[in-house]
């Protein structure tokens, strides 16, 4: 396991290092991007020459605001960072060689594995973002219009724009000292949130044609063929989103997504309100979650996995009413 | 034109009147009945007996959390204040009686149309409810839960949570202020954005169905005919929410919704990103609006507006690259 530290040791072996290299993890989202980015920034503010960001995937040109230097062999890394990486699985193949020599650890899954020589970790964080922006009040680095765009990233995208239960009066609190900073929130909230792929489009229009309600309406479902899914060319991130939607339905309390996989069988994805125990329903499927997200995978046909499903479904609500 | 206030004196004209029935816009949103409904909590801990809210307008059971008292002639108005309501017309016609004896009005449009006696005005405020903040802290009552979660329902709905340009520092700091003050803001979000009308999906999914792409996909384009939105039961207010679905999508830099209406008659909604300039499509045919969202009307069939519309968007496309 992990050496823990604290806030102040942190900032203690990060002005020790010299020979940077911060890494992030594969699948890159705005958290563990922001946060690099930022420390990255800070660190250079410093006056550290040798500071790069590496990361298994292709960063999304969306972020280019970032300003990310990227590791491309430039020195010889001294000192491994990961920031906001769980488990060193989440590194990706290619970073490999790094992955397994992380000196510290920066994160808010309170599921870290303690993979690296040291770890700070703060669960009741809502990104890692959070944590990055308290280091650099403690490094005294004032921060500018590019380190409140990266911070504010990281914040803004881990809480969904502060709409989910992760969101706390400190994301509130460090957004609004983001802002005054000069983070551009009006453009970055537009490039994060108001924007969606013409193939997640494609995807929702044709679910939502198979829209299915149930148990006087209770119950939502949505289905989509591997058919379809290959048909728009939708990324596994974007299919991720739509499992909340049968649940935001008023008056739904089990929102249900089936999912063809390429092998044929079903990935289920049940969504409940409170008062509904979605693992429940999974577990007697060979599945398992949480009370209000969980799920299982159904060999055979579309048709059978429905019937599977939505008698497990008809035995929960019985049970609940 | 009204007397302007500032926020001292109207706390003074507060705290010096009795009987005071608080009114709000028609169609109800988050800031007119959050603002009423704090402002009511707030008179009522000054010890004020006689304090009750009003709207032409049901007020939607999912807003029950405020426990708003409703004026139903219990007393004798003496003072009328009118919270979030921009001019006279926005009444609605069932409460025109005390629309036309407004003592003071509290409002953050710029475009208050001054019908008041008596006006507090911050179109700097990101909703009418910032101000009743400001004035209940002036107060000295404290803010208790349901002061909170009625605040931050004013402030999250006007904001979309927290997403649209008028979110500011001061947005998030009193977001801030008010979760610690006990706001439920995970429950409070879930009834308030993530929470769908089967009506609203039902027409989302006609939308979708219908979404045409133009010039390289630099123009996207939604309609629905009357008949589409009658058949789902959908409300306007719904319907407002859809015409910014095309110009989400990525790489569309004119987003256009066309809704027919029961006249027969196409409205057309077109909304931009920089650089394309909304108002002059609209303008050239008999509409009008702001560089990124404008509007126009157009009778005649639904391939006369389409052809109409599209000729504007591609002359202004042509003349911008």
């Amino acid at each position: 396991m992990s050496e823990t530290l604290d806030l102040t040791e942190v900032l203690g072996r990060l002005l020790r290092a010299e020979k940077i290299l911060l890494l992030c993890h594969k699948n890159p989202d705005g958290d563990t991007l922001g946060s690099a980015a930022a420390l990255y920034h800070a660190l250079k503010r410093l006056g550290k020459p040798e500071v790069a960001v590496l990361c298994a995937d292709l960063i999304p040109p969306r972020y280019d605001y970032m300003q990310i230097e990227l590791f491309q062999g430039q020195f010889e890394p001294q000192y491994v960072v990961a920031v906001d990486v769980a488990s060193i699985q989440l590194f990706g193949d290619s970073v490999r060689e790094y992955a397994q020599r992380v000196d510290l650890c920066i994160d808010h899954h309170g599921s870290n594995s303690g993979y690296a020589d040291a770890l700070y970790l703060d669960s009741s964080a809502c990104a890692t973002a959070e944590i990055i922006y308290q280091l650099i009040c403690k490094m005294g680095v004032e921060i500018d219009g590019v380190l409140a765009d990266c911070l504010y990233t990281g914040i803004s995208t881990d809480t969904g724009c502060f709409l989910f239960g992760n969101t706390s009066a400190r994301s509130h609190e460090i957004a609004a000292r983001l802002m005054e900073a000069g983070a551009r929130v009006r453009d970055l909230n537009m490039i994060l949130f108001e924007t969606k792929s013409r193939a997640r489009l494609a995807i929702e229009s044709i679910a939502l044609s198979n829209l299915e309600y149930h148990f006087q309406d209770r119950c939502a479902l949505i289905y989509m063929t591997w058919e379809q899914i290959e048909s728009t060319g939708v990324e596994t991130s974007d299919l991720e989103g739509l499992t909340s939607l049968p649940r935001q339905i008023e008056g739904v309390q089990v929102g249900i997504t089936l999912r063809q996989q390429p092998s044929g069988s079903y990935k289920i994805s049940v969504r409940t309100q409170p008062g509904v125990d979605a693992c429940a329903i999974c577990t007697r499927l060979g599945g398992g979650g949480h009370s209000m997200a969980a799920g299982c995978e159904l060999v055979g046909g579309l048709d059978n996995a429905k019937q599977a499903i939505l008698a497990e479904v008809e035995r929960e609500l019985c049970r609940e009413s």
